[in-house]
């Protein structure tokens, strides 16, 4: 998918909402654990009851490979049904990989080929070497962690590299390397008030945004300081909307606040 | 595994090399790709081959994730191989994870519960409710990227924070960390000479130490400014080895640069 797609989804949806599908065996609604694949009936009813508020689905990949091979058959038969019904969702696999060059090709193609993802998060430790593989795919994205929405986040992010912020230099260097118009950047919510200078930075590129909602960060602040002409966010939710009950109604309670978060989002998008 | 078995088994063999097991299929002989599980039988063969003269075995979990599924249960039955017939091996799942807090232990789970590996390589880019996680498993082992052996290293692993280059934070900080006598460090044979000064940090810890043969690093140097009373090493090989040969004595081929690193280790142990 082409960012221009994303945005036209974006508009017509008055919507940047990204549904985060981290789906916990012990968070379940107990009568779906006897499906033969609970995590995906759970997945399924979760995407069918919130596919037209939503513009996005981002499963957490540490969710399914924590159930072993049933886990990644989960999460297979997760991105295919997307792909299948739902193909102007944007996908994302929040996988956090990177690695040495010849093994982050191998991670591009496990999720861009075989499983068939728009795009992948990477972390930026290993530098240039490592996210490039990444970038060489037409129309996928890769969303670089630049500022992240937990507390480590300030053990080395916000520490100052050569006179600037860690998670600024990776933002700048990150622009000078081969593709980088496949780029997105993680920033979370919780520190919304980055956003301004992030933006001076890289006023056009997509943020994926966690951290609203369960974790505290704010819509509205990430909107004043984050939004573009042309949008340029995602806000995931996860645990708000797929936990929102864990009764038969999980489906339809997980709408209700993915309504909810939508029409705050339209007001923002005016 | 204990760190103290480890170093039993080190003294025993005079060895502390380590074996990546990075099959690409690509590159396997040509006789195996009709065996119902090629990638398998090649690590199956591998292992029987150098299993006296290696203390550590590494899957570099990209090489199985690209395969789907298939490749996911190549890997299970590698780790169960390794575990069920060699305990006294160290393995190692070469994966790069790291998350926020909840993410990360399930990607701990996914690693040391389900696949019973006894360590796991983590990025630190997002500090430490990241990999804390991690450290919480009991004789399981964490084994943080600090100073990486591929040219990105230097785009912000050696750059300066507050003073000091970021891979040496990396050091500093994660020795404050709950249970961080649990964690081990990557460090790249290509960067040799860094050694020393990251000794002065963390005089103790075990590297585990990519880089030699394939991408240039010297063994030889690698001994000289990072061995420990207590050896405090593990060297890992992987292409010069489980491609020694494309023929039909692949296996065989490979023991014998297996050996030939052995004997040079053995050298080193005195």
């Amino acid at each position: 998918m082409t960012t221009r797609q994303l945005l036209s989804e974006i508009n017509k949806k008055k919507s940047f909402l990204c549904v985060g599908l981290d789906p916990d065996l012990d968070k379940l609604p107990k009568h779906l654990l006897n499906a033969e694949d609970p995590i995906f009936e759970f997945n399924k009813a979760i995407i069918d009851a919130t596919q037209d508020l939503a513009v996005a689905y981002k499963p957490n990949i540490a969710f399914y490979e924590a159930y072993g091979i049933k886990g990644m058959q989960s999460l297979r038969k997760t991105i295919e049904y997307l792909n299948a019904n739902f193909p102007e969702q944007f996908t994302i696999a929040d996988a956090k990989r990177g690695d040495i060059g010849n093994t982050s090709t191998m991670y591009a193609k496990a999720f861009f080929d075989d499983l068939e993802f728009d795009s992948i998060t990477v972390a930026p430790y290993m530098g240039k070497d490592s996210v490039e593989p990444f970038l060489a795919f037409e129309n996928k994205h890769t969303i670089l962690l630049a500022l992240t929405s937990n507390p480590g986040a300030f053990d080395f992010q916000t520490k100052t590299v050569d006179g600037k912020e860690l998670y600024k230099q990776v933002l700048e260097t990150s622009k000078t390397w081969k593709n980088s118009q496949n780029l997105m950047y993680v920033v979370g919510a919780t520190k919304a008030e980055y956003l301004a200078e992030i933006r001076q930075i890289i006023p056009d590129s997509f943020l994926l945004v966690p951290g609203v909602g369960a974790q505290g960060g704010s819509l509205a602040e990430v909107c004043k300081y984050g939004m573009t002409e042309n949008v340029g966010l995602l806000v995931n939710s996860a645990r708000a909307i797929i936990y929102a009950s864990s009764g038969e109604d999980f489906a339809e309670k997980g709408r209700e606040e993915a309504l909810r978060m939508q029409h705050e989002m339209a007001e923002f998008l005016g």
